[in-house]
């Protein structure tokens, strides 16, 4: 095995992308390309302090900007593009996270329109320490401060959307976008359906650690330096984004009410555990039902995101898209031991 | 420390209720006891094998039969009532899982009225092997086993509910009821709130293991020879249940839709934690944000359960309720030995 | 056609009960009864003034009192109970609403759970002027005043739920409950499904009017003086209360998300417009979706209220329940022209 | 009072949009313009007859074409446009419904997804008679025949999203789009918030009626020939469309889940009243739910659309936007008087 070709995508902040779809890409590569490219922060970079309120010094639409799109050659409408994280590294020693008036699973918004008032916008300064695998909390009401394990991961990873539709960067939906998982980490690979002539992959929004549901609408946000493989496969576009790990087959849904979101990803659970090991639909519901698991993603943005999980312990040899997930695990550690 | 007293209670079929609240308790325990006790699966145990539908072997509403209740001396409304799960055993060598017409997460129900005819009613057998930890899942259209470690907890636990309500078995609320969440297995302590005079604490639905989200509607459907310890914490009643296992700290939420159930997990879990560590509200927030997590419980029965879960690593020392799980414990290890 | 007995029924304070189930009848009447009650309004009378704040001057779960149960001569479970308003006017001069900490449908809630404050508790007295038709709204931060239409209803009307259950009467269901639509006024009549033996009528929440969705949570609460003929249809059941009136047949769906309380009222909108016309399901579907109304009952309640109105219009001839609304419409006009 | 010019515009075939932004306008208009124009149905006209599946015979997703856009002169992000519905008539002698697969209300979705396969996808098609004022559906499975009431409206209008969002033409949202609520008829003024420099109106998806809710998912399709005023209010941009006829000022919220789209309607009509009356907002708030309506526009499109509706006859003399809808109802008459 040797390492693919390495290319470099550090865009300049001019730039940067706020939406999924409408716009040439920065760049372009070949199925099988190793991708070293930065991100930076859901905030643009611009808060920086406590003082740095996200309402004052950011303009909307200039949110959540993400790096691309990177146009994969060969790519068609129907086929699956595969995204492996090989690495996400805190590009900083800091990180932020703030609460913003109207946004968030345990206040009023502009959907759940009610007359209180928005809650306190306020902002929390992280330290990040890559070296210890750790950010530090600090409690701006107390002198409490909490040590969290780094867990880095990227909340917003797409495609441009079907029918020709530009979409927010925030939004996430069935071409992936602002899905803001956890599971969304280096060593996963995640499976988009292709929607345009050479897919349009775009990522930011990275995250040092995010909790499940992602509850005040904002998580550890740290600009990033990543390294991805991109990989296609021809055709099998899955309904929405699935992932991969060493561990577990992930499905997603992204909708409004909650409960749809549960439902799309189950039902693709579903779907997939039937195909894998050959069942009838119902034989496979309750397969799913007995050994799945069902985190949140997010409960926040202008869809929320649940995931349908299956061990692939289960699995007994049998592999998703040929065992195409193993393969770029060991393109990644390949490419980390030369690093 | 020495084994408190045990009380057994082994319910007659005619015994068993089908409802919280409205019932004169089959038994009284004072706060410390332990209770061997016994519980029928869902079914009652009356669907044995694929051609027993449980449309046709059970009748409406005598289904999800729990053991009690069981009256706690000095349990007053607004107290705290902990039950520690020393042991649930799958008393046979099977279970039972089935889909139900108009009842489960990707099927239309009652209330998500649809012109859709029910889904097949099917049943599934499951072998079960204590001694070496499985289950055996057999599909139905095809020849395909599938072993799954056991995992067993009790999908309804719960005491009466307040305002002089008689609420059906199936249904999850702040009393407790039919949460169905996997984390209710041994080793787990549960808080629930008391409404009433000695709280009236019920257990059924054993499931030798349970995916989230219980998508199909059923579990692995199993009586169990059960064993809990009982204790009462004066006052501090939970907005709803809490579970406390060695590793997490858990909140609960149960209702439709399920983001309500989410907010009422998560807004607990925000409270609990700004409780244990002294924070203000906002900085309680901001800390769950990053390091809850939120598993679905059930999405199926008549209010859906969330939960949020907090790792106690982050404690540093911190305990709840005064360190009650720990010291039921170690009651249930003494048990476990003396056994 | 003559006068059918009158029987009365007016309860003392403690005679009020506060749910539906679990409890002997206040009066024993036979199909075809016509009934003269009183109801107290949902804060049992005692909020009085601008300062009787509901939190401070009622007690729970003493809200919402009910007239009844009446239980009705040869009601048997599966039969259809129809009651018909006959007349239903305010019983004093002053009607009474307010917000109420927590619940409504523009504020945080005990189960959609945010870490807003609760909003203002607030009291709004109404003069009611029966015999020039208007209640008299006053603003309580300006000098405001709006005269309405007095358009007087009962909020809550139901039967004992079926599997023993016993259900606050703030709860809509499919025992009916407190739907809290403005439908249910004089010249309507109202078909519920039976239960238990007796069937087990209540009646309460009175309101001098409301609007669609009773959106603050109150209506313009209201003592009443009510009359109603109760009649039996042997069989029949619906699956969840429909209402007729001169112009409209109406369906109910009371559930959590809102969409379900939709779908259910759509549904039997469906069932019962295939029924009347002999239609197939799908050419139903097709009639009602260009035909129907599906105005909001209640978005505050422990439910939901959606209804499913088909004008009359389009039955040319077609009767439902064999014309039972115009003979009941009739003794009502013979018992008003009598009076 | 003189008639302003009237513009027209027919558009060609490929000259149709199927999305709101993200394209040049057809058409600039100066504010006060009455435009004539034309639309085809939802279908592109290409059900013609009940063998015509419109899953066979249209192509994703050239769904659901529009006319326009049309750019106004002088209106500018902020502002409020104005659409004055003078005339809406259907251009043939028959419009066409259908079922489509896995959308609608009474069944499973991409989103509500489930393990059911499609309800039967079936075509109706309607005899229209202008003239006569009536459509007549044909049952498919019987020969019943029921004559309605023509009640021509557009499902679909609205301006160019904000952010630089592209949305297909089938999602309604803040920017309007595809409400489906049968209030936006001949003598109804529509507000738009203006996103963009020109708004960029869009119209179609024109009803030859439809039952609020357009439950089955599709109306009595129909293409039709319509003439609007276009007016422009500087400023007072709403959250969301409003609507106002001459008895009634109406309030939209699109969104899911539907508690959501009932919330943001009910809260645009507490602010509305709010302003009008020159009240608090909690005044505002009970005045609301004692006299306000809560329709439902759409429960089956990619969001919800709920209208909430206060009777200007509590006005007593108060007008929004300075008399506006009077003055484009005094044109729109002048207009039909002439024509």
């Amino acid at each position: 095995m040797s390492i693919p070709d390495v290319v470099r995508l550090h865009p300049t902040p001019e730039q940067y992308a706020y939406a999924f779809g409408g716009r040439e890409p920065l760049l372009t590569v070949r199925p099988g390309n190793l991708v070293e490219l930065t991100t930076e922060d859901c905030f643009g970079g611009l808060v920086r302090g406590v003082d740095d309120l996200p309402s004052a010094v950011c303009t909307f639409p200039f949110l959540n900007p993400v790096t691309g799109p990177i146009a994969v050659e060969g790519a068609e409408p129907g086929d699956t593009l595969a995204v492996h994280f090989v690495d996400i590294r805190p590009a900083r020693d800091w990180a932020v996270s703030a609460t913003f008036p109207l946004f968030g699973a345990l206040t009023a918004t502009h959907t759940t329109a009610m007359l209180h008032p928005a809650l306190e916008e306020r902002v929390w300064m992280y330290d990040v320490d890559v070296a210890a695998g750790v950010c530090r909390f600090s409690a701006r009401r107390s002198d409490l401060t909490v040590e969290l394990p780094l867990d880095p991961m990227h909340g917003t990873v797409g495609v441009a959307p079907a029918a020709g539709e530009v979409m927010m960067s925030i939004t996430p939906a069935a071409h992936g976008g602002n899905m803001d998982t956890p599971e969304m980490r280096a060593g996963t690979t995640a499976y988009f359906p292709v929607n345009v002539p050479g897919a349009m992959l775009s990522i930011g929004d990275g995250h040092a650690r995010q909790g499940e549901g992602e509850v005040c609408g904002t998580a550890v946000e740290a600009a990033m330096e990543t390294v991805v493989v991109i990989d296609l496969v021809k055709g099998l576009a899955p309904a929405s984004p699935r992932l991969e790990s060493d561990t577990h087959l992930m499905t997603t849904g992204s909708a409004r009410p909650l409960e749809d979101a549960f439902r799309m990803s189950q039902h693709d659970l579903v779907t997939w555990t039937a195909d894998l090991f050959d069942l009838e639909a119902l034989d496979a519901y309750q397969l799913v039902s007995q050994a799945g698991l069902a985190p949140a993603g997010n409960v926040v943005d202008t869809n929320y995101t649940m995931l349908g999980k299956l061990p692939k312990s289960l699995l007994d040899g049998r592999t998703a898209y040929d065992g195409l997930h193993d393969r770029l695990r060991g393109v990644a550690e390949e490419y980390l031991r030369s690093r």
